[in-house]
């Protein structure tokens, strides 16, 4: 399969990459880095993006941005960060791609845990997370041609406790790896409207 | 007990104030209707109308718009109708309100079926309403003061049928006085973080 993988310099999507490359062609786009650049925010970025790539098999998201603040101190712009990286960048992605995808090909995007399990100074990360969810579920229904759609929920990466793993406490976590297995099964599995979680 | 009702003046929101009206006393808001006029999309509107009404007990937020249409032909300015309105204005209600609540107050925001079960021309509505439950989810771990946030997921409403039916093949309806018990539950009871499903 010839493979999209927006993100593909982080920490999970390089190891989605790696997953993936052992079967399959990837074509690796960053906003600063990879074969393709785009800033996925912008659908007019993201539509130059795949009229340059043409027809592929599956588009993989691992790229967003959120903000993590008190909810006491949170402002509506703190919240459109989220709104309109994480969630309408991925939006945007699954919009084009559906173009773009061959018959039977697939979107995968990226949540996180916090959808379900809350987590203190991450009220956006929820909102956006969980919004991110309840577009796969009702895009998955409607996308034709049998293209799919799922999403990833990673718990936080083993890779990235330094960082934040003071916002978790008592999180297990897991290896980018591990989570890379996740959209695997969603790139070469037949499922849609699916949320795999990875915790 | 005074309580705000924002979108008193729908077809849940009178149902809402119908049913808390026999015990407490309501204020009602609407865009165009009510004691006060606000639109809950814009911050500042929504400062400027808790300043005018002081501090209150409970806030219920019935209103907010979300575009229905065809994935295929879905626009990011179209999910941003949603997002703008039933997603951000009611967390900019959450987020003013919280400074305005009494200890102990409640918010109680509405989500909607199609967070969790979709239907054709839904994207938005189940991403939009998705969203607004991973918002109070993260944000009542967060509230201080003993102040709790829960949300209504309501059904297709049998007042409703007439437009929205067809959109909801097969899909059990509830009137408005059931869906309003919910927000009775949610304003008299004593749960945080829920979600409350009328289906």
């Amino acid at each position: 399969m010839k493979i999209v993988i927006i993100g593909a310099s982080g920490t999970i999507g390089s190891a989605v990459a790696s997953e993936l490359a052992q079967r399959h062609e990837i074509i690796e786009v960053g906003s600063r880095s990879g074969a393709h650049q785009a800033d996925m925010g912008d659908i007019g970025q993201v539509r130059a993006l795949f009229a340059r790539i043409g027809k592929v098999d599956s588009v993989v998201v691992t790229a967003g941005k959120l903000h993590f603040g008190p909810l006491a101190d949170f402002t509506p712009e703190q919240f459109q960060l989220g709104l309109g990286s994480k969630l309408m960048g991925q939006v945007n992605v699954a919009l084009v791609a559906q173009q773009y995808l061959n018959d039977g090909g697939s979107i995968t995007l990226t949540s996180g845990i916090v959808a379900e399990q809350p987590i203190r100074n991450g009220a956006a990360a929820s909102m956006t997370n969980a919004a991110v969810e309840g577009f796969v579920r009702g895009a998955a229904i409607e996308l034709a041609r049998g293209i799919r759609i799922n999403v990833v929920s990673p718990t936080v990466l083993e890779e990235s406790l330094d960082a934040y793993g003071p916002f978790f406490p008592g999180f297990e976590p897991a290896s980018a790896s591990r989570v890379a297995l996740a959209y695997r099964r969603s790139v070469e599995g037949a499922q849609t409207g699916q949320v795999y979680r990875v915790w």
